[in-house]
């Protein structure tokens, strides 16, 4: 059997771009320097997987049923803002003074993983426009071929329940991942988007 | 009050290398894709940090009073091995074939940061050696000024306990640190360590 130090850096190898390595350091520099971080580390990590879930109305990450940005009274409901990754969603919340409404589709149309509108929650989107209260859908999905592809889809939904969809301005850059681009780019992409042609 | 989600982003930011971005990343990616690999995180971690401490015998890591290496009867007490870190040691044993015992420093002579003989447990060491079993004191601290200066100091004291000093041979490029040397290179320059001169 592992001994219990194996164990740890073994569990730590589940976090993104962790090997066996990076690991050893981990486990190596909490034990040795950050036990009480660690220890937080453990207990905020065992509560958020027990208690955060995704938002009924943006399926974003909230430990309530509806999340913090869907309950406020102070966002404008008539935009709303389409984006592949609770990330992105941040990223653009951090990045922008956008003050609307956010749908997180916690993915990209890819049929060929069985990604279809039913896994983007693209129902629930519908319903939510047919609402009538939302006016605009920025669609903030990444300038990637799939990302594309989810952006058309969107547009066409949108205009059938009388919204109008607009797309960020170029800026983001081709290829890219709107997580990493740096804030001033995405400010201005944001801010400079156009609507969307038929 | 900061969010669950926040919370467990800043938790992570404890991890070396870990900064924001990278603290984001890894929340949304345990929360999206590795809930069952997060909570085994959360329990290791926690069950390491209440029970996993120093071995009486060598101040490696270990669960019980004294590690397995140290209480394995195959092991060659005659040759001990001094190492700064956990880390060390663990990239020693993985590249090379020594069957001897160790002595983990946890750190190395830096008397501007108060680390003196006795922080590196030389008290201890120097009662090992004033056992009798102990012939060769292998010193494998790293190649930097202090480590150097931590070597020199080793030596001294295994001389006046009739122990015969070696030191790694060159191949570990100086300045750097043991952890991140390739495991042709470790094990070459551990087989040909050589005695230190006077
Ligand atoms: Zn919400
Ligand atoms: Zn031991």
């Amino acid at each position: 059997m592992s001994s219990l130090l194996e164990q740890l850096i073994e569990a730590f190898r589940v976090l993104p771009g962790v090997g066996q390595k990076t690991a050893q350091r981990m486990a190596y520099h909490v034990l040795e320097r950050e036990r009480d971080g660690g220890k937080r580390l453990a207990e905020t990590l065992a509560a958020s997987i027990e208690r955060i879930g995704h938002c009924k109305r943006c399926r974003d990450f909230t430990e309530t049923e509806i999340c913090a940005t869907c309950a406020s009274a102070s966002r404008d409901a008539h935009q709303l803002c389409a984006v592949e990754s609770p990330a992105d969603r941040l990223a653009i919340e951090q990045a922008t003074g956008y003050r609307g409404l956010y749908f997180i589709l916690q993915g990209r149309l890819s049929p060929l993983d069985g990604i279809g509108p039913r896994e983007l929650g693209l129902d629930q989107l519908t319903a939510r426009m047919a609402e009538g209260e939302v006016q605009e859908l920025i669609i903030a999905t990444n300038p990637t071929v799939e990302g594309e592809a989810t952006a058309h889809y969107l547009a066409q939904l949108a205009r059938q329940h009388g919204v109008r969809p607009s797309r960020l301005a170029h800026g983001v850059p081709l290829g890219g991942e709107l997580e990493y681009v740096d804030r001033g780019t995405l400010s201005h992409a944001f801010g400079s988007r156009s609507e969307m042609p038929q």
